[in-house]
């Protein structure tokens, strides 16, 4: 065991709590005196202890003197806990190996900063990039103030996402299908288009079989065309938001609004994504899973406003020229402005792969 | 090392041939004696000699008391060279191991009974899946008396060819690109519809870095549109097969003679994908690779004729519900009865992806 051994676990205990900890980040520490690990902790929920003061809780008077690490630099002000950086100085730990730093350029270094000036040992950066990429929404919405957006699409090995009559039960198989609903768990809000609404009624909730925290439902819709006994509308399962325009009646929104479904409403005749994603952003919602429809798709791929792309394809051949495809509308018609991505992890799930990949330099 | 090693050391002689040794199959062959390997060969040209004739000719006297390692039964029939199997037994090889049997019912364990009869050890069976994967198109060429139909398509990770305004140039990077010059080497043929002559007017060689075979250029034109300057025709690098209907125009059909291009009619109004390979196959095209387009894909889908499919994927989005993708066509309309495959092999090719995929069950 090391250093990085020691704050690879810290990582671990974070990634697991991915999807519950929103809008914070996971957070996952070890501490450790003379070789033996006497704690582990991790953030579980906003609002209640950060994963230091459940490691430090579980070492007890075993933490004196010995080494913390944290996957994130610990905070130094007043939220709605008391600063980790003072706890960790309490408790008389000797050195304190951080990942990274805070993000918000607020506070970022002053964790640190209190922690040196109680001479104790600080190392940052063990295994940096990792915890920049467990974090990524949190950063991303730090720094953006909008939501980071991963666009999931599942096709079959030809590009199309039903047969030519419309039939698409099912593309993709059992496997490829829960971790949509690990996808949708992990996520803050889930995006659909009211196309999707109308066509399949779909209930957009997380249905893992150990269960799972439900993405805020998110519509578009610019004349409120989702019908009052959509399921999304009645199941009350979660929340369901619809983003509309000025376009829309003031009466259905009167009514949507009575059977608790919050109506947002953007002042112009298309809704603009990067409208959209400013609103949802300051909303609280700091991730947002795209599930189409092949439209709304299409309004993401052109506004360009796409973090992370996840390709489910099934190894089947549909044909035909009228199957549809998971992209419609206008695209990109000419090649120097497709969107160009860099393939980041390719994954065999059951029959289907799993692609993941992020637009190039990011 | 061990009979495993020494068979992998065959079985690698075997695969560097790969698409030099039609009609024949590829075949490697060591000669061992005390643990040293006294001899090396490969099957390089049909006509030529033999993996085991190499082998043994290399090893000289050496051969004398030792194993001898073939990746496909020794022959026991005078072919186009004398029987292997007399020349194992003449030169005094103690053991013979083998990994798989000739497949052709009228020899298959002939060479082995022949080999027992002299009183020489016979072991059948060592690495035996990836000897009949390594000759799978002789294999089946052997068995239906039709060629290996691969069939190979290149799209965005959104399933498209071009984008909406037909801009195809480049979807994949240079290492994809090689690939696919690197699998019509190995290829007896290239087929392609007249719709892709007229487009693209491509010249459908092989074009590798080291130089390569050239497939035969198999052209599907109902009524022989293919233009008398089309570089297929005209350029002279590799032979051009047409095949046509009798709704050909018959003065069309003696220009293209008079090209030297080779006019095959099968007597029907569309042509039939069944009696289209029966008629390659019986003239020695053992392996076909189908690149296109989309229509002359739909037909192969739909006949159900496919082996093996690759699919190169490039990680960028184009859009667009006019974009084209790899199958126009009919294509097929119930999810029961799409082409349902599973993947052998997933690689990356610079930023591209490559999918080996091939027909369940098969």
């Amino acid at each position: 065991m090391n250093d990085l051994s020691y704050m690879s676990l810290a990582l671990d205990l974070a990634r697991n709590t991915l999807g519950q900890t929103s809008p914070n980040p996971v957070v996952g520490s070890v501490v450790v005196n003379n070789g033996e690990i006497v704690g582990m902790g991790a953030h579980l929920k906003a609002g209640t202890e950060h994963a230091e003061v459940h490691a430090l809780t579980m070492a007890g008077s075993r933490a004196k003197g010995g080494t913390i690490y944290v996957t994130l630099e610990p905070c130094s002000h007043h939220g709605r806990t008391p600063p980790c950086a003072d706890l960790i100085i309490e408790r008389g730990i000797k050195r304190v190996v951080i990942a990274c730093l805070d993000p918000n350029p607020l506070v970022s270094g002053k964790g640190v900063e209190k922690l040196k000036k109680a001479n104790i040992e600080v190392e940052i950066g063990v295994h940096e990039a990792l915890a920049l990429e467990l974090n990524k929404v949190f950063f991303h919405h730090i720094k953006t103030k909008k939501p980071f957006v991963t666009l999931k699409t599942a096709t079959s090995l030809d590009g199309k996402i039903a047969t030519s009559t419309g039939e698409s039960k099912w593309i993709t198989g059992p496997i490829a299908r829960e971790d949509v609903h690990q996808l949708r768990h992990e996520h803050d809000g889930i995006l659909v288009g009211v196309g999707t609404v109308l066509a399949d009624n779909p209930s957009l909730t997380t249905r893992r079989s150990v269960g799972g925290k439900n993405p805020i439902r998110i519509i578009l819709d610019h004349y409120l065309r989702t019908p009052l006994n959509a399921n999304v509308v009645t199941d009350k399962i979660a929340e369901t938001w619809i983003v509309t325009t000025d376009l829309a009646s003031t009466e259905k929104r009167s009514e949507l609004e009575r059977m608790n479904v919050k109506v947002l409403t953007l002042h112009e005749q298309r809704i603009k994504i990067e409208e959209l994603l400013t609103l949802l952003g300051k909303m609280g919602v700091t991730s947002l899973f795209v599930e189409g429809g092949s439209s709304v798709n299409d309004s993401f791929l052109r506004s360009r406003y796409i973090n992370e792309v996840i390709t489910y394809i099934a190894p089947k051949l549909i044909g035909g020229k009228d199957a549809p495809t998971s992209f419609s509308g206008i695209g990109h018609p000419s090649m120097t402005d497709v969107l160009q991505l860099s393939i980041k992890e390719v994954k065999q799930l059951g029959d289907d792969l799993k692609i993941v990949s992020v637009p190039k330099g990011e």
